[in-house]
């Protein structure tokens, strides 16, 4: 039987944009697992299988039901061990950092020029859902939030300093193959790509190599 | 026969404080082997074995000179393979981008708040070349470089997020027991600790407590 995973969508069911979901997604490439997902928005939290901690991605493997990206890979890794996610437990340690740097450092810089553009992509019973809550966390209408996204946009290429540095010594994060490393920076450009037309990186930044080869990849 | 490195001193031979000594000195040891350490200054360039870059570290096994402190890690790592550095390939490439994390975003903010602390430490022979490079580099002079230091700090302790999340899911940054990511990490904190009274975190920062067992369990 296929894994199926709740999936955020947008106003239409086929609209797949989450960051997470998309780890997740890329994880199941990675190994050749095949993947089924079920379209689900934000503020359908009573439809999701439990436990889950009120957000997509929800995966459901048999009778075993796993919520959170990071709970999903280790999942993964461990149930299905071919094409490891990690190498070893240190190389799972180390992922752990680089996830939340995209988490802390990056998607919230990526976020703040971007946000409006989520929402307008948004199903429409999670607009108003998804303007309070995002409102009430920023503190302003989504529509001001980007105000300032030309002065934001440089801070987030330089905060990308330490990855080019790492690309220009080997092919991707995790070595000479990409791995979940890889794949946590990875979804925060397909979720970015897909809700907006703002161009994060330069057209000749050197990361764009590795996006697209990393993608070929998993496409392949 | 013992390793032997080139370590940058100070005004006094004993003073020691580069980052990228520190992580040859906590990996070697980390493998329990014995270390000897040759005082150095910036202006000293001739004075190194070859091939090297100009700068301290420069290590010296028997007839083998390696340069680096990344190259360094490497080599001790296959010459020495007990006691890993790295758990395996992918947790190397890994640690590359930790290493990176740490030069490109966190110790350039580190550097602007105690530069002027580090010429005051400096070797008379030192200071007039250090002078000059860094007031270049930066466009003014040293003295004038620290003057929004207490901004700085917030920036500074704010890109340390990722890091604080991830020690409260897991001891170290490699897992179950510190290794040479946290190292490249912890370099950072005893170089600034060393050459100045300012500090980079707050006494109740949760990285504190991963800061001090991590150098408990070199020294023990």
């Amino acid at each position: 039987m296929a894994l199926m995973m709740y999936d955020l969508a947008g106003a239409d069911d086929e609209f797949r944009f989450s960051p997470y979901c998309w780890r997740v997604r890329m994880a199941c490439a990675h190994k050749r697992l095949p993947l089924q997902t079920l379209p689900w928005r934000f503020t359908e939290k009573d439809r999701l299988p439990r436990p889950n901690s009120g957000t997509a991605p929800v995966l459901i493997d048999g009778d075993r039901v796993v919520a959170d990206s990071w709970q999903i890979a280790c999942y993964l890794d461990e149930r299905y061990p071919d094409q490891p996610l990690f190498g070893c437990d240190m190389a799972r340690a180390h992922t752990l950092l680089i996830k939340y740097w995209v988490e802390k450092t990056l998607q919230p810089l990526a976020l703040r020029m971007i946000i409006y553009d989520v929402w307008c992509n948004l199903h429409d019973k999670d607009k108003e859902y998804f303007r309070q809550t995002r409102e009430k966390r920023f503190g302003k209408p989504l529509e001001a939030i980007p105000a300032d996204r030309e002065q934001l946009v440089i801070q987030f290429r330089n905060a990308l300093e330490p990855l080019r540095a790492t690309l220009s010594d080997q092919p991707y994060i995790c070595g000479a193959s990409p791995s979940f490393a890889d794949y946590c920076v990875i979804g925060m450009f397909k979720w970015a790509a897909t809700v907006s037309p703002f161009e994060l990186l330069e057209p000749n930044d050197a990361l764009a190599r590795w996006l697209q080869e990393s993608l070929e990849r998993l496409a392949s």
